[in-house]
């Protein structure tokens, strides 16, 4: 595997090229409840920090969504199994670097090494504490190093330490990405913030997505579960960059319970619409921002499907479609090669008919029914294509389902992330 | 859409590179009841051959496997219609440059326009000549100039035109593409030869896997098709460059029934055994050509899966490693990196257990049971990674199902020929 300066010297690569689709960071004030920091461990990475703590109020209940890949990290195994036993958390430890994934027996000793480490600094029991590691798959993590590291990081915890923490768990993330919404709960306003990384759905070397989101609201674990897996099936599940699912795929929310608002029912239910609502919205905005820094993008690309004869049916078609090779070369090319499209479209495997087929790309609908639109001008179309926010339309003309996914461009920088390790 | 001139431009560029994973073209010698040849008919490359046609003996029998994308070609839909009718075919017209894909009824039209110039040359039914095209999807073909050439070169039709025609199909193929078996029939020798082209899975600017195959056999339609249906699920349908179906993938067996065996009976049975044993090794053969001249291509990768809940599952598990953006950009920057196979396998979404997962490359196991073998050594793989044939094993430690796929790497070749249109 790629020794830590070469990672070190192609991370700096890729910041220095400067992305034109870098979102900036959102003020990200204190939240009650929550205090956090980051450490420079030095478990792969040198002159940066590596290693993310935050330590959450009593009663803090928790909430997590992890990836379907069948070979799980050890870190995923953990929190699994912690969710499982109760669902309140008083602390996270995140590092970057190495995912602790394929690593076998050692992989699960150091998890409970890490979790048994920081629930003694914290004062309460392993199994709330939640973990998260991303980096190289398959080899042993320095556990030694990231222990020796929590005294004084827990040490340090402070409230307005978010920045840090945004940034300590990036991999080939060219920016730190976080979002804040309000909402209200029985008429009293409650803040949900978060942060997350990306950049490539997985590469083991260097990147998973990891996401964290905090609320001060009062939410019972089985209304914050169903509100949380309700907002990632229409963010991150609707996010590509390129298809590989990763081994440590995370999302954990947590709810302080420090809002004063009346008492939310163990269902959730109609009191909770405003905060599922902003929650979805929060994560729909950072899985965004995971597209717009995917590895080497230099287009963000919308795909809305439309017509489809299930709103599951309009997905899987998008997601063929945001994973195309050709499709995306040709953004990146700025080529609005809709043929590609078609073909993709063709090959979903879902129900789709040639002759009931319409495209657009940029508002410009090319292609009709089947056909190139009589007189279709490339022109404006092309100016689009110019552009770093690439929109793309596609009706099937079958039913009424429809779904919006987001991805990017395929790009030499991709290549050059990716592949370009002995050169 | 790019010009032709730019794409001339392009592919006498990766022409000039020189693939390593080059296949010479074996000799192709006359074959009893096929007459071949192939025209520059201006279609839209300049400079080249871009249109071909082949005349078989009357009492030919026609074998085809179409694309299974839902938005396919005009002469995909001309073919599917034409077998209905009848099992015999007297020729074929294949044109390189346009698609005519996504063309509507004057894409049909000009399919019926073809079939019926051709047929009036050999004098035949328009449904005894089958067609294919390969480029450009979307943009109406200039039929005009396709019929205008076509009596010229039916007068110029040879038995020794082998290489001519293989070569007249070709769109960013770096070279053209044959293979030739033998078997016996009843104690009587006969001859399979055929040609393909790539290079894409699809590329819809330039690309389309088209494959013909004849044999101077007398075989019945049912058996002929038959065992055409099982030599391409275990060779094309293994094959996977970018993922890309094509809209207008065409694979058509053609016998003559020149030979002299004995009689065959119309389920083929035991007597066509090494007559398709033969099919299936000369149509593995081609596949594989096709990968070798993937777009971009510097690496050929072969995947076997064994240790899977089924034949198919495996089959699964291998096209998702093999079109692992990830793996082959790690292929094309000489990284033994498992790990990322390990991912890609565990996201296939078949059944699979990390703790029973084993990998190798090159033959050395560097994974065993969900965690890396004690004392791995790297410089082996390492070596192995630095030729131009990569050989990937997977045991998923389950059952007794096994395949094989190949593929090979994404590289920034791949990128130049897919996106760099405007630079």
């Amino acid at each position: 595997m790629a020794p830590s300066a070469k990672s070190a010297a192609k991370s700096a690569a890729k910041k220095s090229s400067g992305s034109p689709l870098c979102v900036p960071l959102p003020e990200l004030l204190p939240l009650a409840g929550v205090r956090l920091g980051a450490a420079a461990a030095g478990i792969r990475y040198q002159g940066r920090t590596d290693l993310v703590m935050v330590e959450l109020a009593a009663g803090t209940t928790v909430a997590g969504v992890f990836t379907r890949n069948k070979c799980p990290g050890a870190p995923v195994d953990w929190n699994r199994a912690a969710l499982k036993k109760g669902r309140k958390a008083r602390a996270v430890v995140i590092n970057a670097g190495n995912a602790n994934v394929f690593t076998g027996k050692i992989g699960a000793a150091a998890t409970r090494t890490t979790a048994e480490a920081a629930a003694e600094l914290v004062g309460c029991k392993p199994r709330e504490v939640m973990l998260a590691s991303t980096g190289v798959i398959g080899e042993v993590m320095a556990v030694d190093k990231l222990v020796a590291a929590l005294p004084a990081l827990h040490g340090a915890l402070a409230e307005d330490s978010w920045e840090a923490a945004a940034r300590g768990i990036l991999t080939t993330d060219t920016f730190p990405k976080g979002a804040v919404r309000k909402a209200s709960i029985g008429g009293v306003e409650v803040t949900l913030q978060g942060f997350c990384k990306g950049s490539g759905m997985i590469a083991p070397d260097m990147a998973t997505m990891l996401c964290f989101v905090f609320t001060d609201a009062k939410i019972p674990p089985e209304a914050l579960q169903a509100a949380l897996a309700k907002g990632v099936d229409t963010s991150f599940n609707c996010t590509t960059v390129d298809s590989d699912t990763s081994t440590s795929d995370t999302v954990l929310l947590f709810a302080t319970g420090q809002a004063k608002h009346p008492r939310v029912p163990a269902e959730g239910g109609a009191m909770l619409r405003g905060f599922r609502a902003a929650l979805s919205d929060l994560l729909a905005d950072l899985a965004q921002q995971v597209a717009r820094d995917g590895e080497g993008a230099r287009h963000f690309i919308r795909i809305d499907v439309t017509g489809a004869a299930s709103n599951g049916s309009a997905r899987r078609v998008a997601k063929v479609v945001a994973e195309s090779p050709l499709v995306k070369t040709a953004v990146a090319g700025e080529d609005a090669n809709w043929g590609r499209i078609v073909a993709a479209v063709g090959r979903a495997g879902e129900p789709a008919d040639r002759d009931t087929l319409s495209i657009a790309i940029g508002g410009v609908w090319m292609a009709r029914n089947g056909t190139v639109v009589d007189g279709y001008d490339e022109a404006p179309v092309a100016q689009h294509m110019k552009g770093h926010e690439i929109h793309i339309e596609i009706d099937l003309g079958l039913g009424r389902g429809k779904a919006t996914v987001w991805t990017c461009d395929l790009t030499h920088g991709y290549i050059d992330i990716n592949a370009d390790y002995r050169s």
